[in-house]
């Protein structure tokens, strides 16, 4: 939570006087996201929202996010939309950085979704595939099986640090998954890290989705797979099925899923686990002594691919699969 | 620039339902203000800028505050107004925390004044002193004469490792302004903390006021004082007789000043500079190994104290008093 790039009044007005936005008429930092500055901008047109991307998202990257943004509103998903300079493009530069304002997005995200959020996620996952199969652009994803081994043997000398032998349990399993990865399952458009603080509602009702900025071409199961990691768990790290359940139910009565993809299901699962685990390992040992930000406890992901390691089939995960 | 608490949708959403401002659509933390913590809140009404008062903010002083704001604005000037909730109340309590919501002001702080935002400035602030003439309730400044030597005493033992002899200039010049401190000047409400940062502009014109939470009643020309340390001097701190004159001239058009007052600024401008000194240093020394937060340097009052000791009269800040 915080604003790294700092942006003075007058270097925003010029900046948005390339903009078909107005005046500008106040500006506040948004202690939101951590990976980029964001800044909620208030113009003579209305509310904006307005991103520096800081080194963490690649700039070759971003023509692929906002135009997938793009693409995806187009198509009826209800998520940030970027807004065009008077040249026509979506990507500017403030204060030394790639900078772009989309539009701002009303809706709040759920801290303990329950069964009807898991529900309506599945709908809007599945809706978000669908509106992604035709988006022309490629980027491939650094953080699936192909990644995943960088990742170990960036952390694999301190891991043992975390758990006793969770070094031997995480070669195991970064060897298993990459012999048995699944390939040919259907590919698009995925997000990639849509968990609760990244899906609006208003009520009930699922309002939006934001912070593209994983979102990538892959399996879409995989996508599946992370929000079955993400929602369906409770606070002591039990899985619950009747939220999987409703999630997958939801999902396939959108986008039916192939036999097959039911049958990878607990593999991708079990990916998608070790994925967030040794990112989070990664973060937990780069964090410099006596940072104020605390990292995400990786043992929580030791615990869902523990449980997604005893799963036999779908059924495990709630839903009665054909 | 930080969020202490968080807080919940559900639990905002049933905070806003004590108040008049419809359905709550969006909020967002803002990183801005190191006192307390700060939120936007979208709702259907509108938009408002929502505050929980951290421990650095004492409860009791509230109503002054709040108070002060909705009396200032019913005499026009621009500053937030405190929304009452449906019983009438200003001050409500939030996870935990005393909170109040407020009108969201636009405009944008200058980083760094001209001599015409000294100029606006100074007829801001005498319109200020004058719309809390009649404001009916009182809070003793902690900050002013009385409360420095507890300041000093309590950074006395490590001031020399911030500047060789530092100790000795502080301890001088506090004893000097405790025997000095002029008595019976006009007092009243004053802002306490006008720097750049609680001045809203919109172009070149002075749009509003903001953060009385240092407010307090006090004499006036102290205010002025801290005023023209705060906007007169440059990035070099070397002070700008163009600024000050401005600043004090406009000031005096909208309420002039007696010939007390103008042979006493001097020595207010040196109060004033000590106590930003002394605050700065505490803060210097309150940093936790490790901390983010670079405290803002207390030398830079050193040398604007140093200024004023050898101002000789009101004149030496640019301008022809009576």
């Amino acid at each position: 939570m915080a604003v790294y790039t700092d942006v003075a009044a007058e270097e925003l007005a010029s900046f948005l006087a390339d903009y078909d936005v107005g005046e500008l008429l106040a500006y506040k930092g948004i202690a939101e996201g951590v990976e980029n500055s964001n800044y909620l901008v208030h113009s003579s047109r209305g509310y904006y929202f307005l991103t520096l991307y800081e080194r963490r998202v690649a700039e070759p990257d971003l023509p692929f996010f906002l135009g997938l943004m793009e693409h995806l509103a187009s198509r009826g998903i209800n998520c940030p939309q970027p807004v065009k300079s008077k040249a026509g493009t979506t990507v500017g530069r403030l204060a030394g950085r790639p900078a772009a304002i989309v539009t701002f997005l009303d809706g709040m995200s759920i801290r303990r979704p329950n069964v009807a959020h898991c529900a309506a996620l599945g709908v809007a996952l599945a809706r978000l595939h669908l509106a992604g199969a035709d988006f022309p652009m490629r980027r491939d994803n650094a953080l699936s099986v192909a990644g995943w081994r960088q990742l170990y043997e960036g952390c694999r000398k301190r891991i043992d640090e975390v758990q006793r032998d969770l070094g031997a349990l995480v070669a195991a399993e970064l060897e298993t998954l990459e012999r048995n990865w699944p390939r040919g399952l259907p590919q698009g458009v995925i997000h990639a890290d849509l968990f609760p603080d990244n899906v609006f509602f208003l009520g009930d009702k699922l309002s939006g989705l934001i912070d593209f900025y994983f979102a990538c071409i892959d399996t879409l199961g995989y996508d599946i797979a992370i929000c079955l990691n993400a929602w369906c768990f409770e606070q002591d790290h039990s899985y619950n099925v009747t939220k999987g359940g409703a999630l997958l139910a939801n999902y396939a009565k959108t986008r039916p899923l192939s036999p097959l993809e039911w049958e990878k299901l607990p593999l991708l699962a079990r990916g998608a686990a070790l994925r967030f685990l040794l990112t989070r390992l990664v973060d937990w040992f780069d964090v410099p002594p006596g940072a104020l930000v605390r990292p995400k406890d990786p043992l929580e992901y030791v615990r869902k691919l523990r449980f997604h390691q005893k799963v036999r089939s779908a059924r495990d995960y709630g839903v009665i699969e054909p």
